[in-house]
C-alpha cells in the first residue's frame, strides 16, 4: 500500500496525495511536539516507526470526490492517523509486544503505565482536532466508529488461545480492528469536501469492504515466506495464539481440528510447531479460502465504487482495489 | 460528599439531586448492559463498587442555575460519570492496583488487557452520549478537559518514587486528575440548562477551585487515623511512593528532606517506615500547610459563587463549600 501512495505514480491525484502525506507527517510532529516531553518522545517514537499512512491517504483520496481542499482535510487526516497510533500503543500493552514495525514498542521502552496514558493522550489530541470541525455528523460518525472498534478489540481478546472455528466472529473482529476506520476515512474525506450524500455513503461502503480485504490479506501474509519483506514474522500470529482466517477455516474442518488442537494446547509453541501449523493450513486450503473471501470483499468494494462519479478519483480507488486483488500490495 | 447528595437534606434541591442520581445509576447500568458481556461485567463491576457520584451531582446542581430539565442533563451526567469510571480503570492498570474502593479492581480480576480495552470502551460510550447534544461548545470543552487530564496523568507518572519538592507540579497534577472534570461538570450543567455565560463561567471556576480543595483534602486523609472510615488505607500513598501535598511541603524543608530521603530510597517501605514518615510530616506541619492551601481554594471557590445569582441553587453550592472547609466531607 505504501508503494501506491509514496512512490510517485504519474497520476496527478497520486502526486497530490504523496505531497499531502509528506506534509501531514510534519504537521503531526509539530502538533504533538507542543506538549509534555515524555509524551512526545513516546508518540513521536511511534510516529517515526513508519506505517503506511493508509488512513490519511484515503481521506485525501475521498476528498477528491468533492471540492478538494487539502488544508480542510488535513486536521481530519491528522486526527485519524493519531487515533490509529493510539490504538497501536494500547494494542502493544494488551499484546505485551516488544516489537512493532520491527522497532521496540512504547510499552517495551517506557512500560505499561506510560503506554496507557500516551494512548489516551493521543486520543484526546485527536478529539481536540475533530472538535474544531464543529460538525455533528463528523462527531457522531467518529463516536460510532470508536465504539465499534472497541467492541472488535474486546472480541479479539476473548478469541485468544482458543481454537476458534467461528468465521463470523473473526470478520466482526477485523471490521472493528481495520475496516471501520478505513470506511470512516473515505466517508469523512468525501463529506468534508462536500461530496453528495450518496457518494459519501458509497465511499464509506467501499472503504469498509476494502478494509476487510486489506486485513485478511495482511493476516494471510503471516503464512507466507514473504512475511519478512512486509515487516512481519512468518507464523507470528500462530506463535501468539492469534487465530486468523486461514487457520479458522482449517480448524473448522474436523480432520484438521484434532491435529491443530494438540499443538494449540501447548503453553508455548516451538519453531517446529509453527511450521507444522502452516503445513496443515496449506494442506487444508486455508490460504486459498482466505484469498477467495478477500476477493469477494474487493468485488463488493468495486461494486460500491460504481456508484460514484467517473473520473480520475474513481480511477485511483479502482487501481488500489485491483492491485489488492492481484496481491501486489 | 456522598452524605451531602445521598442522605436527604431538607432542601428540595438536594432531594431532586438525590432522586436524579438514583435514576442515573439505573440509566448507566441499562446503557452499558446493551453490549458485550465481558465488557459489561467489567464496567458494571466498577459501577457497582460505589463512588460518590460527585460529578453527576455537580451537573444537576449546575443545571439549577438555568432552566432545570433533568432529562436534558442526564446524558451528560452519564457521560461524565462513565468517563470518570474509564479513568479509574486505566489508573488501576498504571498503578497495578488490586483494590479500588475496597473491592478487587477490573485489572486484578480480568488482567491488563481487558482493563485497557474496557477503559477505551467506556470512553467511546461517553463520546457517543456527548455527540448527541450536537453542541460545539460541549465537544470542545470536553476535548480540552480530556487533554488537560491526560497531561496531569502523565505528570503524575513522572513524579512517582522521586522525593519531589515542587508544589506547582503537584497542583497541576491534581488539577488534571480531579479539578478539571468537576469544573466541566458545573460548567456544562449550567450551560445545558441555558444559564447566562458569566454564570456558566463563574460555576466553572467554582468547580475547579472546589475540585482542587477536594483532592487536597482527600490526599490529607491518607495521613489521618480516620482514613479507613473513608475507604482509604492509612499511609497508602506513602507505601506506593506517591507524593502529595503534606509530604511535598515537608520534603521542601532541608532538615526534613534528609530524614525522608533515607526512607524513600528503600525499595519497599515497612509499616514502621510509613509511620515514621507520617510522624515527620506532622512534625513539619505538612498537614496544617495542606489544610491551609485547601482552605485558600475553597475561599476562591466561594468568591466565584458570589458572581452567580442568589437563590437556593447558590445556597446549595455554598453549603458544599462550607462543609468541605469544615472538613465534614
Amino acid at each position: 500500500m505504501k508503494k501506491l501512495f509514496m512512490e510517485g505514480k504519474k497520476s496527478p491525484y497520486f502526486k497530490e496525495i504523496k505531497s499531502a502525506i509528506k506534509n501531514l507527517d510534519k504537521s503531526i510532529e509539530d502538533f504533538l511536539a507542543a506538549d509534555n516531553k515524555l509524551l512526545n518522545n513516546a508518540a513521536l517514537h511511534l510516529h517515526n516507526s513508519g506505517g503506511k499512512r493508509l488512513r490519511p491517504g484515503f481521506i485525501y483520496l475521498g476528498g477528491q470526490f468533492g471540492d478538494y481542499d487539502r488544508d480542510k482535510l488535513t486536521p481530519m487526516a491528522m486526527a485519524i492517523e493519531i487515533t490509529h497510533m493510539a490504538t497501536l500503543v494500547h494494542d502493544d500493552v494488551v499484546d505485551n509486544a516488544d516489537l512493532r514495525r520491527g522497532k521496540p514498542t512504547v510499552m517495551s521502552i517506557w512500560g505499561n503505565n506510560v503506554s496507557v496514558y500516551a494512548g489516551n493522550y493521543l486520543l484526546a489530541k485527536a478529539l481536540r482536532l475533530v472538535s474544531n470541525y464543529e460538525s455533528d455528523k463528523i462527531n457522531q460518525t467518529l463516536a460510532n466508529t470508536a465504539l465499534a472498534m472497541c467492541r472488535g478489540e474486546i472480541s479479539q481478546l476473548r478469541g485468544k488461545n482458543i481454537l476458534e472455528t467461528d468465521i463470523d466472529k473473526y470478520l466482526l473482529r477485523i471490521k472493528g480492528k481495520t475496516a471501520l476506520l478505513l470506511a470512516a476515512s473515505c466517508e469523512l474525506g468525501a463529506y468534508i469536501s462536500g461530496a453528495e450524500d450518496h457518494v459519501v455513503n458509497a465511499l464509506k461502503n467501499f472503504g469498509e469492504n476494502l478494509g476487510m480485504a486489506f486485513q485478511i490479506t495482511d493476516d494471510i501474509l503471516d503464512y507466507s515466506p514473504e512475511a519478512e519483506k512486509f515487516g512481519k514474522i512468518l507464523g507470528g500470529d500462530i506463535r501468539e495464539g492469534t487465530m486468523t482466517l486461514p487457520l479458522i477455516y482449517t480448524a473448522s474442518q474436523e480432520r484438521y481440528r484434532q491435529q491443530l488442537q494438540v499443538i494449540w494446547n501447548k503453553d508455548s509453541k516451538s519453531e517446529e510447531d509453527v511450521l507444522e501449523v502452516i503445513k496443515i493450513v496449506k494442506e487444508a486450503k486455508g490460504i486459498d479460502y482466505a484469498r477467495s473471501i478477500a476477493g469477494n470483499y474487493i468485488k463488493k468494494a468495486q461494486d460500491f465504487l460504481e456508484e460514484t462519479p467517473e473520473g480520475e478519483a474513481q480511477k485511483a480507488f479502482k487501481d488500489i482495489a485491483k492491485n489488492m486483488l492481484d496481491r501486489q500490495i
